[in-house]
């Protein structure tokens, strides 16, 4: 599902029991630094607002972040907000399932409505 | 084994079989955005520069970044360079072992060196 899209940059939820976005470009490079300079400053600004919503809306424990590719090398960064309670705390989400879901989070359409103007605010 | 310390940034090597490298805060602050805008900007700085430099010396088949935090809520980035001969490639390093290491790489000193120098221009 498409939660943000402009010219620069495309957010997409990944499905999942925990909060968690991905952020790709929307032109196709590699490596992070192969970005041209202004765009990786939106992926950036990008990562820290989702960054920022997630910490205020579900208050997470902590927040983990993830630019892998190996499968598909498109610069993408994985935005997740943790819980103690989520099923693979404190391992990492490619990690070993820890116990069983034991979370319960308010609606993510607000959340996205929250982010999507803070977005529309900085672009 | 610390690589590079200065007054806001620690760079310490992993023990692995791939090149990895953590940047930590020298301050610690809990999540990303918690840090001052301009000390994020000096580990962005850093991240970027041990990304290339090590897909200089090493030309690996993707970098791997990664902030999780959940043992020890304190800053710091993973930086990884993968290989399709690593034990688990496509995989995260967090991830499933795929298969035996078959790995040669060039002598990780020269790649220090290379690496201090050039944040030592930067610092």
């Amino acid at each position: 599902m498409v939660i943000f899209k402009n010219e620069f940059v495309e957010i997409i939820k990944e499905e999942s029991h925990i909060p968690w976005l991905k952020i790709f470009t929307a032109q196709r490079y590699k490596e992070l630094t192969d970005c041209p300079d202004d765009l990786r400053q939106k992926l950036y600004l990008c990562m820290e607002t989702v960054e920022k919503i997630m910490i205020e809306y579900y208050n997470p424990t902590k927040i983990n972040i993830a630019m892998f590719g190996n499968y598909v090398p498109h610069v993408h960064i994985h935005v997740m907000a943790r819980f103690e309670e989520d099923g693979f705390f404190p391992e990492s989400m490619w990690g070993k399932k820890q116990k069983e879901l034991n979370l319960s989070l308010p609606d993510e359409s607000s959340f996205f409505e929250k982010l999507v103007k803070k977005l529309s605010e900085i672009f």
